[in-house]
């Protein structure tokens, strides 16, 4: 028998992405959020759902770009720390020490020692309420050489990202193999 | 130094979502689905992105509604099986040995044995390409009594969902837990 929880965002695992965005004056910013993840193959696109009361808001309507960068577990507290902290009242990457690095591809600057990042055009605006969502077309995913495996692709277990438990708010990290997608349940 | 890997749907951690619906005869279906998370906290609402051609499409766009159901590590093959058949050529509770339940709340059945159920009514369709986002306002949350903490919410540790790691193309449990969030931040 399930219990009843009522109408709540209780989902897991939700990722941390960390949106980065330039401000009017062009200072870099960083904000974290769980509620995206990826929404087309093709074009491929990524959403981000963010409230209207956060500088980054602003940030990606003026500049119609954003990046997404994944944290590897061990810069937990500068993730957790960009979703504290507003970019109204702190340079998120000097109060880190993390660098900003400028994307060659959109307006918009990501985290230079975050392994695994996506930079993105803003393709949809969609009002859901107190969140809106912003639908980007990923342009380019770039990584560390350091997390690639043997065929060149994102290896899980080295870029090490986090996963956000709703329920618990806590951060948690990658655990062990369970199987290979589109092989394991031909078995049945 | 960044090694550039195209524009890809590379993106780490990615959910294992089991959208569940019936179809014009009545017919519970099941699909997996990797592309999704919460999208908005009021009203709480979840998006799936689905490809016109799977059998699950017809089903919410006539129904208007679905549901997610979270599986545990355990279920690791029949929830692979789910994104290998198609509705059309099988019957998925069956083949799996799963229990549709009927929600008590929107017109879609949702799986039995899986820890954490939301129970969504479509709220907007959002055509993007390939895939079409379907965003569900979740009308409930309901989780088995084994896997809530004291508090009442459900544990991440007992869930125990599953990762898509879209590099590796393989599922992932939970590893070890990194912090506090809105918490270890702080100290920064």
């Amino acid at each position: 028998m399930k219990k009843s929880m009522g109408a709540k965002t209780v989902l897991c695992p939700t990722p941390v992405l960390i949106v980065g965005t330039y401000d009017k004056a062009g200072k870099p910013n960083v904000m974290t959020c769980a509620w995206g993840g990826i929404c087309c193959s093709k074009p491929p696109c990524v959403a981000v759902s963010l409230r209207k009361a956060t500088y980054s808001y602003d940030n990606i309507v003026d500049r119609q770009a954003f990046t997404v960068s994944i944290p590897s577990e061990k810069y937990a507290k500068q993730a957790d720390h960009f979703g504290i902290v507003s970019g109204r009242d702190e340079d998120k990457f000097a109060a880190t020490g993390l660098t900003p690095v400028r994307s060659d591809l959109v307006d918009a600057p990501y985290v230079g020692e975050f392994p695994l990042i996506l930079e993105c055009k803003l393709l949809h605006t969609i009002e859901l309420g107190l969140h809106t969502q912003f639908i980007g077309e990923i342009m380019d995913v770039k990584a560390d050489e350091a997390v690639l495996d043997q065929d060149g692709s994102p290896d899980i277990e080295k870029v090490r990202p986090m996963i956000y438990a709703t329920g618990n708010r806590t951060y948690h990290g990658i655990g062990s193999m369970q199987g290979k997608a589109f092989e394991i349940g031909r078995e049945l």
